[in-house]
């Protein structure tokens, strides 16, 4: 099991395209990093939902600078799902690992997403904002839903 | 007491530059992203830091990537000590909020430190990473040290 655990995060090194180096010194380490990426996301996203939903008014500078954080935040978690990451203060689900193209799929699937959001608000309009969002955000549910504990 | 210290939370806004619609919902979600851009910057920052002092092979490209990421990272953590956020989960000192104006001093001085390593890291040789990398290092630590639980 172990072995098949160790040869899994292998392969959704190569799959993801973790460079070589490693890049965390314990696999705790990649786990604070993956759920800080988040966050920093989710609040920007949160942001730009809020002005997608009518919560806050619409500022086209604020949003664009939102965007743009979200899509720098968007490359950010994958290379932190390696080796021994499975456990310990995480939501994630084991199918990370046993289903890697699965969620290598869903996580190509949000970035592109969030490229479309960042196009979108750099338009500088609300209307682009509101059409973009909602499948940004259909991206990042349709990943919790599936890889990650409640 | 409370008073005094929406006061200076005020004072603080005004001093970091916080747009006036709130970013947050709750005081635990500043403490929250705050943490969160700190982490983000750190691993980033430590990647550099492997490069300057010897303990990764020096990678122009990858130098370049993290040292980008550091600056975007920098920027983010100061709009996150709004009124409230003093307590909760944080190992931020009280005199973040008492002496606002030294605080705001150390911050800047951080970023800008991390835009000379930016500038650094692009240049494409280890020399000047190295160079750059100690006085923003030493930018870090001098705010954790004033303004950081231990």
């Amino acid at each position: 099991m172990k072995r098949t655990f160790a040869l899994m995060g292998t392969l959704l090194a190569l799959t993801l395209a973790i460079p070589a180096q490693a890049q965390f010194a314990k696999p705790e380490d990649a786990i604070k990093y993956r759920k800080a990426s988040y966050s920093v996301m989710a609040a920007h996203f949160g942001r730009l939902g809020a002005m997608a939903n009518g919560r806050a008014p619409y500022d086209a500078k604020l949003a664009a600078e939102n965007a743009e954080l979200v899509a720098v935040m968007s490359k950010l978690p994958w290379a932190a799902y390696g080796e021994g990451t499975d456990k310990g203060d995480t939501r994630a689900k084991p199918e990370i690992w046993k289903e890697s193209a699965k969620f290598k799929e869903a996580s190509d699937k949000m970035q592109a997403e969030i490229v479309k959001l960042n196009v979108a608000a750099k338009a500088g309009n609300l209307d682009a904002l509101k059409a973009a969002f909602g499948p940004a955000a259909a991206s990042c549910k349709a990943c919790h839903d599936n890889f990650r504990k409640d």
